[in-house]
């Protein structure tokens, strides 16, 4: 047996794993396509044919992959975690996800036996690479204690927030901020450009105060500069908010704010900026109104 | 001759006057209602009979009024400051008023051979009972330089952003900021209440990260806890909001975020809601959807 199973390696899965790797963790991996285990597989890492195997030879199973289809299927597909799970086993699963479609699956997979924990996580491609993700976790804490080693070599900040499918939820609502907060930092440069204004002076009068953010702080500078590189993409916070936006209809409560956003990313992603990261929203104002932010550097 | 006048004894003004007072300064007042003066006096203030009084006793006055018609007639009007001023004097306006305005006022001023700062605050009114507001100033350095002393007295953040103007326009920027990062507030917490989350965790696990905002930090506890009272009321920040979308307009910038958020605060006013502190803004979601945050306490 392996100390840690490990489905999924995109960019952050694989920043993940690599980390359970390097603190020394007996570590099985599977990925769909499989060269993208080999540099983990040279680290010390051992990779296997399916998720099934993956859970027939670590108790615990960590996934991280796109959607809330990905999940369903490395789990309940063919060849799927399930199909390998022994009873009293765990699966932690790190994708960004539907809360509603998350009860729905940790109950099945209860079912077999077996817990569940939602554990999505931010802090980016740096978060993962480094090891210090928050992780925001949904279900049993005395499954959280027996993980304890675990996510502590993928992340910094752990935090309980409830039941199964509080994870996601939370996630949600962190998007919620992430987004919303960018809109203002957009509205806020626009017409501070618009006005002639100096924008390092404009932020440095305005960020200590009622006014301030992290997404003003870390990412106004970044606009400014028109440095688009991504911390996290426009095609991805679109995916989230599509879930944000689902789970706000499922609850019945309007977020008019985030529903903006959401039409406004959809729009960039129809220019072909889809890759850009998301503080880019700014440039669908920018097209509404032929003002660039920094464009006078 | 005083060192120093000051027009306008509202809740701001009156604690700026205050504070001024208590330095030591010789400090002539006026007010349209007299009586506001009153305590001032007993504290080693003078009141005087007009504006324009208190520009033939003092060559630096501080205006503190509502709107743009106000600043207007204490200046420009019957017995305004212009009436009374002298070449050389400096008149301070610590008001919201529009950006656009401003630059035709302080135009106006410099005719007359004097000076102009617009000096917006922010930091509420226990901002000014403490003397800890931040000040944003547009106009020449030479002015500040001299009116220093009387600055330090009122606030603790000076930022000079630009020429005559650019103060109010950064306090609009200011104000796109704090209202939009209300909504994101908003909208997370009733997500959140809705799916039943426990709000003070869903809070910590967010806060520290890139949903963090000062807003979220201050008044996302004031939400949970359904405190209304006001840091700044909703009738004061849609006025403000009028002003910044009246500024955007002539700047031909779309702003969508910040103009949704005036018509919630419109519907709230019309709730009888318009004294309630200005993170009652989630009130407007909570109407739409019965939802209320922080009512399973």
């Amino acid at each position: 047996m392996a100390d840690i199973g490990f489905v999924g390696l995109g960019i952050m899965g694989h920043a993940m794993a690599q980390n359970l790797i390097k603190e020394g963790f007996d570590t099985v991996v599977w990925n769909r396509t499989a060269s993208k285990a080999d540099d983990l597989v040279a680290l010390g890492g051992r990779a296997v044919a399916s998720p099934g195997d993956v859970a027939r030879e670590a108790d615990i199973v960590m996934l991280c992959v796109s959607d809330t289809a990905d999940v369903e299927a490395v789990v309940f597909g063919p060849n799927g975690v399930s199909s390998g799970i022994s009873p009293g086993s765990l699966i932690i699963d790190h994708s960004t996800i539907s809360p509603g479609a998350t009860k729905d699956l940790a109950l099945r997979v209860n079912e077999l036996d077996a817990f569940w924990l939602d554990a999505p996580i931010s802090g980016g491609s740096e978060g993962a690479v480094n090891g210090t993700l928050s992780i925001m976790i949904g279900g049993d804490v005395s499954q959280i204690d027996r993980s304890t080693p675990y996510l502590e070599a993928v992340g910094s900040t752990i935090t309980h927030v409830g039941p199964q499918g509080a994870g996601q939820l939370v996630k949600a609502v962190n998007q919620i901020l992430v987004v919303v907060n960018q809109l203002a930092v957009s509205e806020a440069l626009l017409l501070a450009q618009a006005g002639g204004l100096d924008l390092e002076a404009t932020l440095s009068a305005v960020a200590g105060g009622a006014a301030g953010s992290w997404m003003l702080s870390n990412r106004g500078p970044q606009m400014i500069e028109r440095d688009w590189s991504p911390g996290f993409t426009i095609d991805l916070q679109q995916k989230d908010l599509r879930l944000v936006l689902a789970a706000a209809n499922d609850l019945g409560v309007p977020i008019p704010g985030t529903a903006l956003v959401y039409q406004m990313y959809r729009a960039l992603q129809n220019q072909g900026l889809g890759e850009e990261g998301n503080h880019a929203l700014v440039k669908a104002l920018e097209m509404m109104s032929g003002v660039e932010v920094g464009s006078h550097d």
